[in-house]
C-alpha cells in the first residue's frame, strides 16, 4: 500500500461495513470478532490513529454538512447519531443546517459547497426544485440526497418506501378493526407529504374502503401544526375510530388534542405515527409507529458520501431502506406501557 | 448615515429590541406599533432588503457557529429557535455543532474561528478547561458563552442563576409535604452538574433538612443515562417520595422507571426536571420543571454576539437570566392534564 489507509479500505480489507470499522475506532462496544478483524486490517494497512484524519485535512475544509428541515424533529436526530462518528472516525467535523424547509435556505447551504467551506453534503429537501437539481448538477463536492430524486439526478440516493409505510400503518389500524381512519398529512407540495397522501388512497382502495377527502386533514410537520390539524378533522368527523399521522410529531398534537377532547387513546382513538422516533416511548400512550429506518437511512448516507469523497468519479448509487411498524399501546390496548422497553 | 444600516442600527433608531427588528424583517406577525417603529426606522436610515447581509458578505463567511453538548437535548432547540432568525435576517447562515460535550471537539470548534469558515461562535462547554480560555483569549473573532466562565474571560457570557433554580424546585416538593426528596443529577466534573449538586444541599440546608448523600445518584444528561439513575436510586432508597433531576431528559428516564416499578408520579412520587423543554408537556404526566429561561438566554446571545461583530472592540458582557418554576401534574395531582396548555 502506498497510499495511507482510510476508514474505507480498512473496512474493504477487514469484510466489515465502515460503520464497523468507525465503531471500532471510536472505541466503541463491538463484537470482539469485528473489532479483531479490523484492528488486523488496520495493523496489515499500517493505519495510525488519525493517519486518515491528517492526510484529508490537507486540501480539505475537512468538514461536512448535513442539511434537514428541522433541527427539533428527532427523526434527524436518529440520522445524526449515526453520521456523526462515522465522519469523525473519518477526521471530519460535522455541521449542521436546520432550513425549515425554506428553499432559499437550501440553496444557500449547496452555494457553500461551491465556497468550498464544506467538503461533502447531506441534505433532505422536503421540497424539490428545479433550482436543486441545477446546483447538484453543477456542484464540485458530492452530495448525498435522504428522500426521493428523479432518476438521473447526479447525486447519490438514500430513500425508504414511505408508500409500503402507510400501508403497513393503514392495514394494521383495519385488521384492529377500525374503519374511519383519518389521516393528518403535511403540505402536500412537499415530497414527504405528496407519497403519502397517495399512499393513503391507495391503501384504503387495496382493502376495499372507501376514499373519503373529508377524513383527511392537511396541516404541517410539527407538532403544534398537527395539534391544529387533529382538532379540526375531529370537530369535522366526530366518529373518526383510528387517525393515522404522516410524522410522531404530528401524532404528538393529536394526542394533546384528542386528551384535551376526552376522547380515550386508543379505545376510542387508535393513533399512529410515521418516523418511529425516540419520543414515541415519552408519550402517553407510548405511540405505534411506522419506522422509516432513519438511522439505517442516515448510516447508508454517510457511508455512500465517505465512498465518493475517495472514489470521485463513480456513478451515482441509490440506496433503498425498507419501513417495518412498531405496535405500542396508541393502538392496541393489549400492550401493558409497564412492560414496555425504555 | 454613510454606513449601510444593520438590524443593530435599526433597533437603536426604533428604540425596540433586534429580536423584534429581526422579526419585522423576516415577515413574523409582530404587534402593529412595533411594526410602524422598525419600517420607520428603516426607511429614515436607507434599509433596503439584505443590503445588511451584502455589506457583510464581502470580508466574511457569513456564517456563524452554535456548538451544544448535544443536539437531542430540545433546550438547545429552544435556543437555536430565537438563535437563527436573529442571524437570518442580519445576512448569517447559522452552522451547528453536536459535541458531546467532548473537549477535544469543542476545541477543534473554537479552532475553525482561526480557519475563519465562521464569523463569530456561541457555544455552552459543559466542561471549561483550561484549554478553552487559552482558546477564548487567542481567538480571532468574537464569541460568547452560554454558562459559568471566569470574571476576567475574554468573551460575552450569558447566565442563568441555577443555584436559584434547584432552590425553586427543592422548596415546591417540600411544601407539598415531600422529606424525602431524591436528586438524579448529571457528572459533576461538569459546570451544571457541579452547580446544581451544591445547590441541592444548600436548598435542603436552608429548609432545615439533613443532607444524605445516598440521596443522591449520579448519571449523565441523557434519557437513558437518567434512567438507570433514577433506578439504582429506587432501588437504594425505596421510601423515596420526590425526586428532582437535574434536566428534563433526565426526568424522563426516571418516569420510565417508576412506572415500569409501578410507582405512581406524583402520588407516590413526585417528579421535576430542569430546563422547561417542549417535551415537558409530552411526558405524562406532564412534568414540572425548572425553567432556565433557554430561549431568553439564546436570544441574549445572538443580541449580543451581533452586537460584537459591529463593535468589535467593547468590552465583554455579561447577561443573566432568572429561573422560575412551572407547575404540572408530575408534582401537583391537582393539575389536570386535560386542562394544560399545549
Amino acid at each position: 500500500m502506498t497510499e495511507e489507509p482510510t476508514i474505507t479500505t480498512i473496512a474493504q480489507h477487514a469484510g466489515v461495513s465502515i460503520a464497523s470499522v468507525s465503531r471500532v475506532l471510536n472505541g466503541l462496544p463491538t463484537k470482539a470478532e469485528t473489532e479483531r478483524k479490523v484492528m488486523s486490517a488496520a495493523r496489515e494497512l499500517g493505519y495510525v490513529p488519525n493517519s486518515a484524519a491528517r492526510s484529508l485535512k490537507s486540501r480539505r475544509s475537512n468538514q461536512i454538512g448535513f442539511a434537514m428541515a428541522d433541527i427539533g424533529n428527532p427523526v434527524y436526530l436518529a440520522m445524526i447519531r449515526e453520521i456523526q462518528p462515522i465522519f469523525k472516525a473519518a477526521g471530519y467535523r460535522l455541521v449542521l443546517h436546520s432550513t425549515d424547509a425554506d428553499t432559499a435556505d437550501e440553496i444557500d447551504v449547496l452555494r457553500g459547497l461551491g465556497e468550498r467551506y464544506i467538503d461533502g453534503l447531506i441534505m433532505i429537501p422536503l421540497r424539490l426544485t428545479g433550482e436543486h437539481l441545477t446546483m447538484f448538477a453543477a456542484a464540485r463536492a458530492p452530495i448525498v440526497v435522504i428522500g426521493s430524486v428523479p432518476e438521473d439526478a447526479p447525486v447519490d440516493n438514500v430513500r425508504t418506501d414511505s408508500r409500503a409505510g402507510v400501508r403497513l400503518a393503514v392495514e394494521h389500524l383495519h385488521g384492529l378493526g377500525r374503519r374511519r381512519i383519518g389521516f393528518v398529512n403535511g403540505p402536500l407540495d412537499t415530497v414527504p407529504g405528496a407519497a403519502r397522501s397517495a399512499a393513503y388512497a391507495e391503501a384504503l382502495a387495496a382493502l376495499g374502503l372507501p376514499y373519503d377527502p373529508g377524513l383527511t386533514q392537511v396541516g404541517d410537520f410539527y407538532r403544534a401544526e398537527g395539534a391544529r390539524a387533529a382538532a379540526r378533522l375531529l370537530d369535522r368527523v366526530p366518529d373518526l375510530d383510528a387517525l393515522l399521522c404522516a410524522n410522531d410529531l404530528i401524532a404528538f398534537g393529536a394526542l394533546d388534542v384528542l386528551r384535551r377532547a376526552g376522547r380515550r387513546v386508543p379505545q376510542d382513538v387508535a393513533v399512529a405515527g410515521m418516523d418511529d422516533t425516540d419520543l414515541a416511548t415519552l408519550a402517553w400512550p407510548p405511540l405505534t409507529s411506522v419506522s422509516l429506518g432513519s438511522a439505517e437511512r442516515g448510516r447508508a448516507a454517510a457511508e455512500l458520501l465517505l465512498d465518493k469523497l475517495e472514489n470521485t468519479r463513480r456513478a451515482p448509487r441509490v440506496v433503498t431502506v425498507e419501513p417495518r411498524l412498531v405496535v405500542r399501546a396508541s393502538t392496541d390496548p393489549s400492550r401493558i406501557p409497564g412492560e414496555e422497553a425504555p
